[in-house]
């Protein structure tokens, strides 16, 4: 794959602003992407695009669905990087790129981050395949911003497994959720997850911030909006999309 | 995958034109490919746009690279189903849906039919496997015709071997170019290839059309005109595209 277009400066040139959410189960992802986005809207002139992955795209869903169900668990890691990746290239396709094209600000709960925690250093795969297929799945669409919240998996598992009780007790049949492809996985491989976390975060400080995920929603919101203050100045420097300034020439 | 858009008709409610190529190695799908074009620049007031898969976009033509250098090869043919799926979803999104919303005439060098006899009929993949994945990948985008190139598979290697050693007398270095992943199977894999396009023909008669591939590349071109002709009067019914006409609302 060394035909692959070399990867940009994250956010180099685009008028949008990309964040990525990551983390183990249960860490708090998408409500602090829903707590995040309403402060944006409040705050900044730029439509907020929410989404996911895998998924956030009719055929990206499709694939999800799939993924999540264990079609390719038993053809390998390999199998399911490259289903992780057919996604990827819609979603990108169809809904990242031409919203930040836009100007918006997209904020994504899961990206690359997870594909190389769980398929690479949790799954076993390969780092140099899985960095060949990011460079051409991804280009240079790389995350201005990657907020990594870090728990503990035990405290994770349970919290999720407390979601999909009150999830159950919820809905009329009472039915209980089994657990994802993921989910269903031991303690073990989700111990392996957290350390890829922590490890990308400490090679990658430039594009990626670790968030102590175990306080409570408020808590860990104010350190996200902490760091989108800090980190991406540009969002708050004008009432208008960064494509029109000189820092986004 | 059963939450994938159901298929609908070859064509139905697109302005543009979807013709695909299929055949074995040295079937002539490339040069018949240029010549129809001309004819069709000549004839149609209609853009005409010629692709290949894989490839066809920036990142499929990185993935076909890793394809065809057999990256994907000893993980199985469901992994190189996958990687062809990838690309076939970007090539999709990137190329081909837009060119048939702007009303063009696309011809694409393998399609659908390659991945069902390649990795399907010779490769040993479950086919209800490859539906799935098919019905998730090309949703709705069916070709309105698909021209199988027919030829014996002794005669078609014959042929692409004298292609490959045409091109290397023709470089300065003389370097002759290794068969690619495929074109290094044996005998019976593309006589497997061969029955499987045959068969695909058989079973959908409304789509496909089969063209003896066997004689010069007159005899051949002025098949698939006549195919072309006959198949697909709404390009020739009027002189502007078939969007704007009662046949494709």
């Amino acid at each position: 794959m060394s035909t692959a277009p070399a990867q940009v400066r994250p956010g180099h040139g685009r008028p949008g602003v990309f964040i990525t959410f990551e983390g183990g189960e249960g860490a708090g992802k998408s409500t602090q992407i829903a707590l995040l986005a309403d402060h944006l809207r409040l705050r900044v002139p730029r439509p907020v695009v929410t989404t996911r992955e895998p998924g956030g795209s009719p055929k990206a869903e499709a694939i999800r669905e799939a993924l999540l169900a264990g079609v390719a668990k038993p053809h390998g890691p390999f199998a399911e990087a490259l289903l992780f990746s057919a996604a990827r290239i819609d979603h990108l396709d169809t809904l990242v790129q031409p919203a930040l094209e836009r100007g918006a600000v997209v904020l994504c709960d899961r990206f690359i981050d997870s594909t190389r925690a769980y398929q690479g250093a949790a799954g076993g795969l390969d780092p140099g395949l899985l960095a060949s297929l990011e460079r051409v799945v991804v280009g240079g669409l790389l995350p201005d911003l990657t907020l990594i919240l870090d728990l503990d998996p035990q405290l994770g598992l349970e919290r999720a497994r407390a979601r999909a009780r009150a999830r159950a007790e919820a809905s009329a049949a009472g039915e209980t959720t089994a657990p994802d492809r993921f989910e269903a996985e031991a303690l073990g491989f989700h111990q392996r997850l957290r350390s890829a976390f922590r490890e990308i975060a400490a090679a990658e400080p430039e594009r990626c911030m670790l968030i102590d995920a175990s306080g409570d929603a408020d808590t860990v919101e104010a350190m996200i909006w902490g760091a989108v203050t800090e980190r991406l100045p540009r969002l708050f420097a004008a009432n208008r999309p960064a494509g029109t300034q000189h820092d986004a020439a």
